[in-house]
């Protein structure tokens, strides 16, 4: 796999080109794709701005912007050595939806920096992917960056993940015949991931949800290892403000979601679970718990982020789709009830009848997937006014399903 | 050409699309170019940034950055509206090199604020193109990156259209028969070209250079409408100090390069030239004198920046090879001396025996253009000591040639 990955980098110079979409092999492709033609399309958006994306590569083009602070399980590798997983991002958006990403690897870890950087590149792109920005500097670049752009801004990290997980978690509790009010969820974890995942299940209608890190139970007034979102989450979740270790928080719930680190969760931890407990252990490369063990201690339903396990939480199947979906209505905005609902499309394509245990999330190349996501974003776009125009989601299936080409 | 080239732009939804250089169909392909493979690279490029070259998009590609403040003839429309130019200048690079160039259209005047932003980006590219920016902030711009960034900064409309001009004006010397150090060269205008064209012309040998502008001659302790850049003028040209109008400089002047406006010069000025005078005519679309009118005057050899004359000064032949030798030798700068070899390049390509008086710069769309700007400004970044890399020059042309999609 070394070997080959290097030599696949490196006889191709990266894996991102620029290409043209229109001919130039004459003074008369010049003259329309550069002076003196190209002064019209100029002219019509100086006089209009939003023309923009009619005479522009913008309403298609999304930066992919990260500081190499979170790379992979790499860490804080800096942005030169973060390009290879931000062109393999663009890679993912153009094969999946045929939006065309674009690296912008910054050379600074001041959120402040970032945002304002973002900020000035606005009328080059239709929209930001953040990713691989560590926490806490993640959560502030993106809640800035949503105050003051009028084009949608995502991390990935965060919402990807929690995207795909709620989708598996909807189709889980069909399997069990559990309602999300009535369910108890714990959470392992307290990063940007676990916060997106835990804000997500909320707006799923889940009551009883309990999120853990390494001192235990977050809750209102604790004093050890908090910060504001720690804060925000305490006041949002653990409705009983119970005081206890993870290893506690688990009996009785019906819902592991982990967002940690390898092997935190024992057999017997499983099996004070309540019935047919469902055990989704994201942690990479290594489970929370290994999906063997958990099945054996009565795991009824196992999601990890691994391909050599069913059930693969992979956020490729959230982010194409997602930002084909906003990108086709020019939406200002990526929004809670585009999250829920691309979670909702993503899990509607298993159908009740092929719902089985090892099959609550689609295949990652799943071609069904990009399309059904983006019509319905597109459609929660336009429901929630923050789309800028009005399109047919039907059309922007059909589209994402033309452009990908992942067949 | 109006509706054709709003149609164009429309129909394609702009000019550019990024495309990945590596196949993505299974799993095994994501594993490669994603996760778990992309980590490869990413260490190698964490132990040694310099591989960035290797193994990502880097060393091929070139922020293409504008603010929209001076954009063709349109002037100040603003970033959104540059973005037609710069997608279309994208298109020439990789047309005629292979260069893949990116639009970054800045969201500011500042000329702080765009230098803090391009120094911020320098991980993810490997060249900047600086591109219709207005003066003087162009040349704060490009001086303070040209002092901070490790990667070379190069300010188009300054050096582009003054290197090919130097090149014509290389054959029409030796076509009247007269030596760099024996002309008197007049320039007219001051803006940020003619002030580039200025110090090449002196690179070139030339000692008796004059510049007007709108006032007459710019010479030492002149009072009116100085800047820090006339006063550098002022200080590298006009030997004998010359207090004159423009019509009384081009008396006996062997050169006129006109960077200004049309029609300012006459066929009377034309006609008290010195003998077989040159006039390169440059202000876009109406050049200072008709070039009907200028050989009436006398004028022996006449070069304008219009298609639809003879000997057009178009920087296209410029800026593609310039890139592309200064991106293979992974360059940290474009010095003076890499635009006198490009210039000399462009101008050798025209044999002694093919001259002629509507011959001294090559046709834009020549195919051996690029490759022989490329090979002799990569030799050129190894002579003096600017190239991170040694290759084979006669290797650049090739390569060039080989990428270049004009044949």
């Amino acid at each position: 796999m070394r070997e080959e990955a290097l030599k696949m980098h490196k006889e191709n110079q990266g894996k991102l080109e620029v290409v043209s979409k229109v001919p130039l092999k004459d003074a008369d492709d010049l003259s329309l794709a550069y002076s003196p033609g190209v002064a019209e399309p100029c002219t019509e958006i100086h006089k209009d701005k939003s023309t923009a994306y009619d005479y522009t590569a913008k309403g298609n083009l999304v930066a992919v912007v990260s500081d190499g602070t979170a790379v992979l399980g790499l860490g804080n590798i800096g942005p030169e050595a973060s390009m290879p997983v931000m062109e393999g991002k663009a890679v993912l958006f153009k094969s999946f939806a045929g939006v065309d990403g674009f690296p912008i690897c910054v050379d600074t870890t001041d959120p402040d920096k970032i945002v304002e950087l973002v900020k000035l590149m606005q009328p080059t792109f239709g929209g930001v992917n953040l990713e691989d920005i560590a926490a806490p500097a993640c959560f502030e670049v993106e809640r800035k960056l949503k105050e003051i752009c009028d084009i949608p801004v995502f991390h990935d990290d965060q919402h990807g993940t929690a995207i795909v997980a709620v989708a598996g978690l909807i189709n889980a509790l069909k399997i069990v015949n559990k309602k999300a009010e009535d369910v108890k969820v714990v959470v392992n974890g307290a990063g940007a991931s676990a916060i997106s995942v835990t804000k997500l299940v909320i707006g799923l209608g889940v009551k009883n949800i309990i999120m853990c890190d390494r001192q235990g139970s977050i809750y209102q007034e604790r004093q050890q290892s908090m910060n504001k979102y720690k804060e925000e989450i305490a006041r949002i979740t653990n409705p009983n403000n119970e005081k206890v270790s993870l290893d506690e928080a688990m009996e009785n719930a019906d819902i592991f979601i982990g967002l940690s680190a390898g092997n935190v969760v024992s057999e017997e931890m499983v099996s004070k679970m309540a019935k047919d407990p469902i055990v989704f252990a994201m942690a990479n490369p290594t489970p929370e718990i290994d999906p063997a063990l958990a099945k054996k201690a009565g795991a009824k339903i196992i999601g990890t982020g691994r391909s050599d396990y069913p059930n693969q939480i992979n956020n490729v199947l959230a982010f194409p789709g997602i930002f084909r979906g906003a990108l086709d209505t020019r939406a200002s905005d990526i929004n809670e009830e585009m999250k829920i609902a691309a979670a909702k499309a993503i899990a509607d394509l298993i159908q009740n009848e092929e719902l089985s245990e090892e099959y609550v999330i689609p295949n990652p190349f799943d071609p069904r997937v990009a399309p059904m996501v983006a019509k319905r974003v597109a459609q929660t776009a336009m429901d929630t006014g923050v789309a800028r125009i009005k399109v047919d989601p039907d059309e922007v299936e059909r589209r994402t399903k033309a452009l990908a080409t992942i067949k």
